[in-house]
């Protein structure tokens, strides 16, 4: 019993504890839990307004890319990209694709967006783009590190 | 011996064969061969022209989110997204984060690029942006899978 006890303790030293690395990982389930934080994320945006839901799912270093600024990181610098979002301007997105290390602590989405705001003539103007997040699971939980998006032609 | 070898293998179907995932990896070591691979594929760039680099590094499935184009896939439309690449032009670029999964299958980095062109008065214009590249690490060699960038004002 005492060798066995050994030889389970020496495959686990070199083999790694489960709580290092999960080794079996459904890694299409977690594409699918990927896919619904990304749905989630942009249901909050409705419920909650763009900034509010960009800070609840940020991780504390994450960094967005800007269009025609520098690449800002941190909770306060996104919370600043989003202090003249527009009133009454929404944003609304929907993933297309999710892919998920096999460690299941690191991933991607792709998604496309649409953004309405009210124009000058006070008709709602929408603009469509593409985007891609990258996402660290942290306590359980996914939270976004990167994100960058750029402008679409739009349905044709 | 033989409750030994049974154990062992059981702590194997248990926890894992090292082959299906590394449990102990370098996380520091992989982020620092990430960014080198970025790196060169810059240098790539310079060598064999841009698009020929980013087919180079292409995964089969990469996706590039172009602005003002929809998303394509696969490496037939990456050769497409650079065939009006203008003679004479040059893109170089520089990762300043790498990151990557405990197993050491995907990550990304985040850096500046340079494009430079001849301008209609010949003159060379230079433009400044930013990029997240995501990458998959397929038979021991890193390819990218997402590529996405959005101008910057540059230095001021």
């Amino acid at each position: 019993m005492e060798n066995v006890t050994a030889a389970v303790s020496l495959a686990l030293l070199l083999f790694g504890a489960p709580a290092a690395v999960p080794s079996v990982l459904d890694i299409e389930k977690e594409k699918a839990a990927l896919i619904r934080t990304d749905i989630e994320f942009s249901d909050a945006a409705q419920k909650l307004g763009v900034g509010e839901a960009f800070l609840l799912y940020a991780d504390e270093g994450a960094t967005m890319l800007p269009s025609g600024g520098d690449a800002v990181t941190g909770k306060e610098e996104v919370r600043k990209q989003f202090a003249d979002f527009p009133k009454g301007a929404t944003l609304a997105w929907k993933p297309f694709r999710a892919d998920v290390a096999r460690s299941g602590d690191l991933g991607y989405t792709l998604g496309t967006y649409e953004s309405r705001a009210p124009g000058p003539d006070g008709k709602t103007v929408t603009r469509y783009g593409k985007y891609c997040s990258v996402w660290k699971k942290k306590d359980g939980s996914w939270k976004w590190v990167v994100d960058v998006g750029t402008p679409s032609p739009g349905p044709r």
